[in-house]
């Protein structure tokens, strides 16, 4: 037995969420008919609005619904420093931790030649681009300190070597293996003012 | 720091979801917004048509969006039976442990005067109205084994005493202080099978 057709269907609908399963669907889906409709009612207004106008930064990629974020606007940032990070939750938590005062640019994942997620899907064209605009002096790649974050610092590091710029590495401050965005704002802040440089060997 | 102002309203608008914490909120939102768009417009689509559409059946106040459920209007089922539940979870754990072959009423809840919440709110006039209709001569008082649900059960019997129907209450094959909904399908039918005479004592 099952529930009404169109409540099985939101039951569907509501895996589509990470980590939401049969049971915790079920639970979503009762909790917003019987208890909270106007609550349902408000998501259902800023998530179809958020899906319509959210967009990646013309300039550093984070997820914003203006065409250049507020950091990347913002005239207090130093504009000679840019970090490269997987998400936009990495950028997140590296400003919390705080210490960090130039720019970022966001991959939005990282290479897995596998999946068939190359260069351009993490928009290393981009980065060039905002390379050539000249300005930037260092570049710090917080990658994941994971395999797939290390491999696509190097290969980040061999594409830009020409170009003579400084390139920095978070210190090993940062437990191997671990995902950048669940550090705490200590050891990254550590790991931040302890950043070695990188040639990409 | 935080993110876009549109993308921090989509955090707190998932908040509403049962369970989720700023943390899981981030996690949702942007799996959404950078890995599945598609399934999150289907389920702005569904949960808009479903808090809109899906009501209470007039007859058992089970969720469908149809005026009377699939379980009112099926003819193989018996109509002399009526078992009262506190949520549709209930309904559909009784449903999936088999062998009851009746009819239900959903309460929506229970008794609880500290929060307002009387015989009015769980339904008990239009449980009335179904009684006056005839045809019913067993209920089966399958609230929660709780406090509250046992309390609900004892003042519906009082309520309805006079009526001289049978009345029963589950078995205590239930573990006292659990929620329904969580029981195996095995136990309930236990439960169902060995239920005693209630009297409302």
């Amino acid at each position: 037995m099952s529930f009404s057709p169109l409540v099985d269907r939101l039951l569907e609908a509501l895996r589509v969420l990470p980590g939401v399963g049969p049971r915790t669907a079920q639970r979503m889906a009762l909790h917003l008919l019987e208890r909270d409709r106007e609550g349902g009612r408000r998501l259902v207004a800023v998530l179809g609005e958020a899906l319509e106008q959210v967009g990646y930064c013309r300039r550093c990629r984070t997820l914003t619904e203006e065409p250049v974020c507020e950091l990347c606007r913002s005239t207090r940032r130093d504009a000679a420093l840019l970090c490269v990070v997987e998400s936009p939750a990495d950028m997140l938590a590296i400003e919390d931790a705080g210490g960090y005062r130039g720019h970022y640019f966001v991959l939005h994942g990282h290479l897995s030649p596998l999946d068939g997620i190359g260069p351009e899907d993490i928009g290393l064209d981009q980065l060039e681009q905002r390379l050539d605009e000249g300005g930037i002096t260092e570049i710090i790649l917080a990658t994941n300190p994971t395999v797939e974050g290390e491999a696509t610092a190097h290969y980040i590091a061999e594409q830009i070597r020409e170009r003579g710029l400084t390139l920095s590495r978070l210190a090993y401050g940062v437990p191997m293996g671990g995902e950048l965005e669940y550090v705490d704002g200590g050891t990254l802040s550590r790991a931040f003012n302890g950043r070695l440089p990188f040639n990409g060997e």
